[in-house]
């Protein structure tokens, strides 16, 4: 019989002994690195409004990137409205992750800029809860939905595709949609449901941290079943003799089931 | 015969029409989202002493996982030399990507934090072509190499395996570890292997930054000859019918070449 997984135990796991992140509230204390002391670390939020998130991560895409507009559109935002202390922050420092970090197609640049928002306001488990909930969603939800009022690379009645990534990461999820729409992975359309998918994962992570904002987040998002059936073992010490106890919060599922019949 | 692309060839793939990256040198333009003018970026570097920063981040890693480890050991120490315009500078931002991103398993922390750091310091194709050589080194080389002076999990004369990753993505370089060690995934030991990674990482990007501040960073490390093969047919608009023309600068080769076969 299957065992069901709450969400406390599955974020536990990732804490356990030897587990890979340390020091929960450690914000405010790492971010005095300067001589001067730092502003006070997470940094405020305001409440944004959806609709206009994901239109200015669209703009910010064709500006810099993926990952520039999911962080920009958010973070920036939020910065133009409130000033200090976002005055000097170098929001373009973002750019590095488009195309997967440097074009390289790991992981897709709107899930790490809007994980990058997402600590920019939270630390400790609310920040992994709230990364979580996007990167959940990413995989499992058609995408791009957003229809731009002016498309910028392909004309105002084109049939954009949608297609479920089931990953994370950038090539993955440029071939499954390249897959659906049968269009090529250099081509002004997938550049233009890039925009668009950087426009949905931008409103997404805005509407769960304006509900953070209120005190009204919680989680929604199960795991898959896929890496649900990976912890019936791991995260019970059964790995098998000379196998790995493998992190089984691998958000590439594919490749995951793939590895295993390889090792 | 194989085709050899030279490096100005496998760049320029990423920036075709329709490309990822978008607006190569947009770096002081997009800074500046808030009410008041943002200081230029990217903002200045000072050289950095490789042996400090891998030790520094090695603690770092400690404090708050890979990816702070990479990014804070690298910008925060040359903000702490710098002062303005680092000063109100969060470091701890970069927490987010510890475990491969609120611990998923996705893009390696350490070459997360890395990428952030060199983009703190450079834009357009210098920024890629640091960052790609922090990626194809990161795939091909043995890590760990560091040993701290005082390990913290692990006893003095702790015997450390090290491993080929072949993959940036930190499910894959842990697992990889684990099957080349005997260690569990979530072993102190699995912890302090990932400590000097990042310490490898940081020591390794802090000589390539060092040798662009002084005029002398020339790209060494040629693609891997999985990546190459790809670029014979997916580079020179060959692909299958039906088949996507997928991105052949896919850091993890073991899923790629799986994906290929299910594809």
């Amino acid at each position: 019989m299957k065992k069901v997984f709450s969400r406390r135990e599955f974020l536990s796991f990732g804490s356990a002994a030897g587990g890979f992140v340390l020091g929960v509230n450690a914000g405010s204390a790492l971010s005095s690195s300067g001589p001067e002391a730092a502003a006070a670390f997470p940094w405020p939020y305001k409440e944004l409004n959806v609709e206009a998130t994901k239109e200015r991560a669209y703009k910010d895409h064709f500006k810099s990137g993926c990952m520039f507009g999911a962080f920009e559109s958010l973070a920036g935002q939020v910065g133009g409205m409130l000033g200090k202390p976002y005055v000097d922050f170098p929001f373009a420092l973002s750019s590095y992750g488009g195309g997967g970090v440097a074009s390289w197609g790991t992981l897709c640049g709107a899930c790490n800029g809007a994980a990058m928002a997402v600590s920019m306001f939270h630390q400790g488990e609310t920040r992994s809860q709230l990364i979580q909930e996007v990167l959940a969603w990413y995989e499992n939800t058609k995408l791009p939905v957003y229809v731009p009022a002016e498309p910028v690379r392909v004309k105002k009645d084109f049939a954009m595709a949608a297609s479920l990534s089931e990953s994370t990461l950038c090539h993955i999820s440029i071939t499954r949609w390249s897959k659906a729409s049968g269009m090529k992975s250099f081509s002004p359309e997938r550049a233009e449901r890039c925009a668009r998918l950087v426009a949905d994962v931008a409103g997404y992570t805005a509407d769960l941290l304006n509900n953070a904002a209120r005190g009204e987040f919680a989680p929604k998002l199960s795991m898959s079943s896929t890496a649900a059936g990976c912890l019936e073992c791991h995260a019970q010490g059964k790995p098998t003799a000379n196998e790995p106890e493998v992190v089984s919060r691998m958000s590439c599922t594919t490749c995951h089931k793939e590895y295993h019949k390889k090792i």
